[in-house]
């Protein structure tokens, strides 16, 4: 038999965590705050908890995945978790990963701590991944089954580290994501059709421009190559208000590029006008 | 023989442009302010003319790039260019093309507007490509011309339009290298390795995110499918403030993300809670 598992929380993203265990076969015992929800559960043989006491009893791998990450000690406090795995996947920060850690580790459970990359409908599918951080022998024990709901990341053993992951990027996608609105504000502010802008150029020239993050992440760790800058940043700052000027021109807001306009400028007036683009990241850290 | 090509301005991308020409066996005349500029012209067989005029009289395309915009009416004005096609790649907004054509076309002139989508080092070479606008059979006429220094994309005869295209890539390249910059701050707060949270991670997501481009711009152009949403702006405005207190808890500047979540927030309270990415790109317009 598989390992029985329970998971808190019926979201819709709590919802497809336990249709994919489901799934794969493992006795699954599930609980929500309102009862009743996702009735659909039930018809794929989900047990129905009717406390999160009675759903924690009934296996030695709890999922957590609750709307916030303030409910999670509301949900868990004063039960009795010894001796099991809590794999808490409800979104939070670092900071408060390591905070459930040190509780949980009090209760008497091994804590894991993940960052879920992918939207509900994802879940049990070959893309999604979720990152895992805190007890490793916790993670060695349930490696297989937390891989029905999405392919396991370990990251360390630090607590906070799945969360620092899932937010870094996030931070890159939406990042990316605002780079691409902004582009096609602007060809929409000429007619320009969204749909041949992005397939013609737009998704070409961002998969050519990612080839340039390895690069990137190689100066950061060992130092810039002398003399390899492909296009320094004292010509990107000077040639970047053509950009904010453009914008402004076609009415569209700038206030998306601008920070990095900002930035830029910032790196020129600190001397790293011959450097490139990796010379940007100590700048972001506190006193950079 | 192949079509006489004169270049003005030898700055790093005005001496690649040229040598890419010589490199096509293309005759070609070339002019700098500064006299004497990137003498390996000279071995590779490039005539230097010594006044803009006397460049532009040698050949029936005259390519153009130069520093900045300013620079080219100061050194055109008063030339005789009947009969000439002036391709002005020189970095400017579409604005200043659009008067630059206007310009032109009173001198004689058929005017292209370019925008070159690389670095020097990539001229000549498979992955660079150059926006075009303006008259069509002066297109027409030099595309194969053209074609020796990066791959032609014309993209319509109103001069802007090159210009807009050029500068709508560069804001879609600076968004996500301004996300994957904050990723990689973020990595290094915990000393994750850039290298390896790059190829890993960073990578892998922001290709398999790239996915999503085709969708939003179908809805931009089409209007959202309904119930289509896969994770609505209202959760997504909700979570981002853990992107915001993560960075802020590890020492990193969120200077780079708080116009996404503030733009998120905009969306939200203009009741498009329930609606997709696609959704935020019309609040960037005028009046949005």
């Amino acid at each position: 038999m598989k390992t029985p598992v329970t998971v808190l929380g019926l979201g819709a993203m709590g919802t497809a965590l336990a249709r994919a265990f489901l799934a794969a076969d493992h006795p699954t015992t599930v609980w929500n705050r309102t009862p009743g929800r996702s009735p659909e559960l039930d018809t794929l043989g989900a047990t129905r908890a009717t406390t999160a006491a009675e759903a924690i009893a009934a296996s030695p791998l709890v999922v957590v995945c609750l709307l916030v990450d303030a409910t999670v000690r509301s949900t868990l406090d004063g039960l009795d978790l010894t001796g099991k795995t809590v794999a808490n996947l409800t979104n939070g920060t670092p900071a408060q990963a390591r905070d459930t850690a040190t509780w949980a580790a009090k209760a008497g459970a091994a804590y894991l701590d993940g960052g879920i990359m992918a939207v509900p409908a994802m879940i049990g599918g070959p893309a999604a991944f979720i990152f895992y951080s805190g007890a490793p022998d916790a993670f060695e024990r349930h490696q297989a089954d937390l891989a029905a709901m999405a392919r396991p990341e370990y990251v360390g053993s630090d607590p906070g580290l799945a969360a620092l992951h899932d937010i870094a990027l996030l931070s890159a996608m939406y990042g990316m994501f605002g780079g691409a609105q902004h582009a096609l504000a602007l060809a929409g502010s000429e007619k320009v059709s969204a749909v041949r802008f992005t397939e013609d150029f737009l998704l070409p020239w961002l998969t050519a421009m990612l080839g340039s993050l390895p690069r990137i992440a190689k100066d950061l760790d060992e130092g810039p190559e002398p003399g390899a800058a492909g296009s320094n940043l004292g010509m990107q700052a000077a040639a970047y208000d053509n950009l904010i000027d453009t914008s402004v021109g076609q009415g569209v807001d700038p206030a998306l590029l601008a920070p990095m306009g900002e930035l830029l400028r910032k790196a020129v007036a600190a001397g790293h006008s011959d450097e490139d683009l990796a010379a940007l990241i100590p700048l972001l850290r506190a006193g950079g």
